[in-house]
């Protein structure tokens, strides 16, 4: 793999890292060897061009003439997006939106353990949610000094979304991955991913207006 | 507003419009009463000439040396998003996942009604929910047929979302709104926003590994 400036790579690459990584994964789990730039852009809605540009930033994956090997390529976009390794995530908010996050399995699949899960609501702390028990959250900065955690799943009130990033950040954590409608102030060199649920709502919006009018 | 044709918006044109509208509601909020492109793309992450060439598909907002008036793109994007519209909704699937988003209340403030909430779970029908009871899926039909329902929320798992897909399009179901982990196949016409959750757990795995090698 050719090396890069990881610097330059855009946010708009990096979101579609994940889709060439959902669409090849289908692929391969369909018995699909080889794939032309031009059919997986139509698979993804982008042109051939685009596909190459992309991913001309990790190194050389096609062949003129041949297009791309599935598998091969799944597997490389697998290690690209760092999910041959393993993370360590908690989660902050046992609501309704952090029980669905949590129960969504493919995530261990991926490498994604689930280590903790914290609630200020007294009626659930103690109680066992999947194979946790419910930490009340004056025990967060206890359990940041005692184990190594990657990625922090904030799925609280966005009143309260900030404070509790800055705890996260006061103890290390790396990466925030937000679901709370608001956007948060972190110091360079913490990573936050800001799940915005409503844009595609709004997409879908346009979507259905622009075949009525 | 100039006319365009419709047909020739990309969707990650589409797909920004909702962060454009994200990004003005906020600094309408703040007061903030104009910004000129320069200003807009760095808080977007996106280039000036990238936010001129998306909005040129809708008209004329800015003017040369004075930028764009806030309140004015704002309101002007929420027609484009069809958010002056009301559109009706109904979820299928409630469980964590549909809790979550269905007492989301932003949604209502911007036109979007939950008016029924379905369900297979003996335990769970006839139970109230926010302002709705529980019905049982096989009263979907006769809803449809007596209702008009602009948009079917799908909660539920991926097993079961093509065959309730299905029966949606037969019933006329021109939007939906896709949170089960598998791609649907629907007859043209029908718009379907598939949101994958995971993708930017695997954009913030991809930031966090970028920074540490």
């Amino acid at each position: 793999m050719k090396k890069h400036d990881k610097k330059q790579i855009p946010q708009r690459v990096v979101s579609r890292l994940a889709m060439y990584f959902r669409v090849l994964s289908q692929l391969d789990a369909a018995g699909v060897e080889r794939i032309s730039s031009r059919e997986l852009g139509e698979m993804m809605s982008i042109t051939p061009s685009q596909i190459r540009q992309d991913l001309s930033y990790f190194g050389e994956f096609g062949q003129q003439g041949y297009g791309y090997r599935v598998k091969y390529l799944y597997e490389e976009i697998c290690k690209i997006l760092g999910l041959k390794e393993q993370h360590t995530m908690i989660l902050i908010g046992v609501g309704n939106l952090g029980r669905a996050i949590a129960s969504y399995t493919n995530f261990r699949n991926r490498g994604f353990y689930l280590i903790a899960a914290f609630d200020v609501r007294e009626e659930i702390i103690g109680k066992r949610f999947n194979d946790l028990v419910i930490k009340p959250m004056h025990e967060l900065g206890s359990f940041l000094d005692e184990n190594k955690v990657d990625i922090a799943v904030l799925t609280v009130p966005a009143s309260q979304a900030q404070e509790i990033a800055n705890r996260l950040v006061e103890k290390g954590i790396k990466g925030i991955w937000n679901f709370a409608p608001i956007k948060l102030e972190v110091p360079e060199g913490v990573v936050v991913e800001h799940v915005h649920i409503s844009d595609s709502l709004y997409s879908l919006s346009f979507r259905l207006r622009e075949k009525t009018t």
